[in-house]
């Protein structure tokens, strides 16, 4: 058997791996170690290569990974700062006992560290920044041409979205079949692909986009598996050695990548070669092998994996109709009692698939009745034609109506409670979450309301205190401050109003949202009515 | 300390216990051993009894209790015929190796067993037949006087409900302020509760009642804790070491009961006083005591507990919200993958709070919401005034006028498919349960259509197939078989319309319904139109 491609542009270190290889690192940057070792034999599957970084009284192990033309690597990313020491662990002397110390420093402005679930329903940076996902999805984007590529990453620059879900694996057996620098594994002459053998060609280019990714503050939700294209490429149906060691690999790679999450797949339930006891052992290999404990989860069509494992830190939803009314999402959050991110739900488009036809409306829609719930909502994008492909599939440009009106809730959430909306009174109340006695987001969907009467659930809440009324077109992107102050009283057991006449006009426009915030008591914090205007930013 | 009353009715043997005590017993019969043993000290604590029994290679442990005076009970519930043999075992001498032999004989007609998990979301006896929960809640019905028990019996027995939920512990202090027998523990002089004695003549009733219930066909849904009263009666409150002999006794007492479910608590999360790891331990002390695996679950206000553990069988939610429109119910159930009953969804009734004022359209609207996202829902009933109290209080009659239609939904679901309700396409048609292919409820809620047109998600379809369609008023409780049949014929990729003209006239009003059924095809069994409008029973 002859190798074709694959391993010619090894030795082309990129900018990322430069950067990543200085003696200082910031704290969550990439501290790589490389190393010069054996190239005979099948060096994926011979050899074996860790280090132990200590500093102080931590101690992580990392695995390394064969780059090609005889480079080893391994990458570290610290999550103290101080003194670092590494010691190397190989089957092989060449590379086995190296040691080394660097210097972690503090980390630049805009590195907040991985994201963690944070307050049980939410998710926050590292260094407690709170994060906010806004997500979309281009599955094949990594597996188009590199001008393609570079176009994706300028759109995802002026989008609103912070996350994006993409796939390793390519998803049709065309995507590959001219270049195979498109495929992870290596193709043999006969035109198969070795599972047993990795195209690092393949996997420089995608730490490339995963480092510009991070450069454009967005987190890159990387898919493992997903059941598109298996007939052709065979890549769903690998055994089971196969996918360990895929999943090990990829984990090698990029684990020390801060803005990683890992999807151990999409649309897991439609990979029909694997039982969940292959999912089980899948995902605790990645649990095992990653030192930093990325985000996990796992998408699915019609029937859910057991996100009660503990292997799971979030929940990735394929779910349209749970968004696309008041007083579904919440459940999700209950049961689940871990984050809720809606991946999917329909894509904004106008395909001939009824999952992807969503009116910009409902998309936007949908995104402000997740949010309202407690729960996050992602975008997709897939209208008819070739050029430029569809969103979802190859990345490109954005064509819809959705994006600037998500930017627009993003834009709203920027200034909510740091700790995230949380449901208000799942059950009575369904359309309003917030913040109870701070904070309130009221979403009116399709409703065209002429008025609302200032109303709330009372939990938390009492006579005299004083809130702002900003009214919110979430379609026309507009805030419109309300000229006055509110002061609650007492209506009912469940309610408070508030003295005097507490109707406030609406338009009668469809998409309406009200921002009601509490205004501080001028004995800890003086405020006037004017200062609570300036800081609605328009 | 002196203990008043409880015990001088303990040798009054019921026929209840009379019944269980002969020779031979029914497949999940009780047979009950009774033994003299010593009055001294405090038996409940002192005196440990067991019993093991065996049939063939079959091997079964169940615990004894002590019944007053003298008197040690263990009960049996043989789950297979044949030969029994029992051996007790005891830190007592005269309780300690006695043994004896009993034949299992095949269980009555209207005995099908206990009631277990089917088909991961439904539930069955334990003899195959299905079991479709319509239960009804009396939260302190055995804690009224003898007269109102006898009357919330009849009530029972000419409603629809097969299940009941039911409070061991009294739910106010007044309750039981003068009639000791109302509680579960013994009355000291100074008038406070013995937590480490029980109250035999308390439960020889309960045990009376549940047997009463069992042979009307009601399932005693049993709540061993609850936050009611607990201030007064400190029953909430009790330590760890009463608690768990009191869950003890309970089980040791009532497991044999073939018509037992347990339910840990009542709004678990508003007993402030235990933890989850105390709701931990109480599950495993029930299921580690029970040795007939009874369904086990637990009951909250707004924090659910986690149902994913292994001791929870199903999930018993409240969350009226859940069920009060399209789309919610059915995420229950992706997540729980459990059977969810919705045991309390508001209450039909006119009190002033908020979960008692249901109209009766409302709580029927509830239950066919629940029915057609494969799940299941609880009636309660609270209307005003205290002659007589609100049935979910104390029993006694019922005034709403939901339960009429609950029976006609109960008649419909008796030939529904016995494996139970699915949802049929969760994502896209949220008014259709049933069973893809041959079955469909379909249901319009309060919309008023006044035609439908033939139209059904496609799985399991094909052109060609012939149906049947009903119109049900579900409010009015009709059945009105449409006089033709129905032929498919492929719409588009999702769904099916059939050949002709495929419209149906509805009257315009709310709560109506569809039932479209399969018509067998005449190759297999013959089938004429005449024979199908006579399966429909009107």
């Amino acid at each position: 058997m002859k190798f074709l491609g694959g391993f010619l542009l090894a030795a082309a270190v990129s900018l990322w791996a430069a950067l990543a290889a200085a003696a200082n690192v910031e704290q969550w940057g990439i501290y790589e170690i490389a190393l010069q070792g054996p190239a005979d034999g099948n060096p994926f599957v011979d050899v074996e290569l860790s280090a132990h970084f200590t500093c102080g009284q931590t101690a992580v192990d990392a695995r390394g990974f064969y780059d090609g033309v005889g480079t080893y690597r391994i990458r570290f990313m610290p999550t103290i700062q101080g003194d670092w020491r590494y010691q190397t662990r190989s089957n092989r002397a060449q590379l086995d006992g190296k040691t080394g110390q660097f210097l972690c420093d503090k980390p630049a402005a805009d590195n907040h560290g991985p994201v963690r679930v944070a307050g049980t329903f939410h998710f926050a940076y590292a260094d407690g920044s709170p994060f906010v996902p806004i997500g979309t999805t281009c599955y094949g984007w990594i597996h188009q041409n590199a001008q393609l590529q570079d176009q994706t990453l300028t759109t995802l620059r002026s989008s609103p979205f912070n996350k994006i879900r993409m796939c390793v694996l390519p998803t049709t057996a065309a995507a590959i079949k001219d270049d195979p620098n498109a495929c992870p594994f290596a193709r043999l002459a006969d035109g198969k692909w070795d599972s047993s053998r990795f195209n690092v060609t393949f996997f420089q280019n995608l730490e490339k986009r995963i480092g510009q990714l991070r450069d454009a503050g967005v987190e890159a939700d990387v898919i493992l598996f997903h059941p598109y294209g298996g007939k052709d490429t065979g890549f769903d149906r690998m055994d089971a050695a196969s996918d360990d060691r895929y999943a090990r690999y990829v984990v090698a790679r990029l684990a020390a990548c801060r803005n990683v999450w890992w999807s151990l797949a999409n649309e897991f339930d439609l990979v029909k070669q694997k039982t969940d006891g292959d999912w089980d052992r899948l995902f605790q290999i990645v649990q095992q092998e990653d030192p930093y404990e990325h985000l996990r989860s796992i998408h699915f069509s019609q029937r859910m994996y057991d996100c009660s494992k503990p292997w799971v830190t979030h929940l990735s939803v394929q779910n349209g109709m749970a968004v696309a009314d008041f007083g579904r999402a919440v459940w999700y959050r209950d049961l689940a009692r871990k984050p809720v991110v809606f991946d999917e739900v329909c894509y904004e488009g106008d395909i001939d698939r009824r999952w992807g036809q969503l009116a910009p409306q409902e998309m936007v829609l949908r995104f402000w009745l997740g949010t309202i719930a407690g729960t996050y909502v992602g975008h997709g994008e897939s209208f008819k034609g070739n050029d430029p492909p569809a969103w979802i599939s190859a990345g490109g440009t954005l064509r819809g109506q959705s994006p600037p009106r998500i930017a627009f809730l993003k834009s709203i959430l920027a200034t909510a409670p740091p700790q995230g909306i949380e449901p208000i009174d799942r059950f009575y109340e369904t359309h309003v979450g917030g913040k109870s006695g701070e904070y309130y987001l009221l979403y009116f969907g399709q409703e065209k309301p002429t008025q609302w009467s200032f109303e709330l659930p009372s939990e938390k809440l009492s006579d005299g205190m004083q809130f702002h009324v900003d009214v919110l077109d979430t379609w026309n992107m507009t805030v419109t401050p309300v000229d006055r102050q509110f002061k609650l009283k007492r209506l009912s057991r469940y309610l408070f109003g508030v003295e005097g006449d507490g109707k406030i006009p609406l338009p009668g426009r469809p998409y309406m949202a009200l921002r009601i915030t509490r205004i501080a008591a001028p004995a800890s914090r003086p405020t006037t009515a004017s200062s609570q205007n300036s800081e609605l930013g328009d």
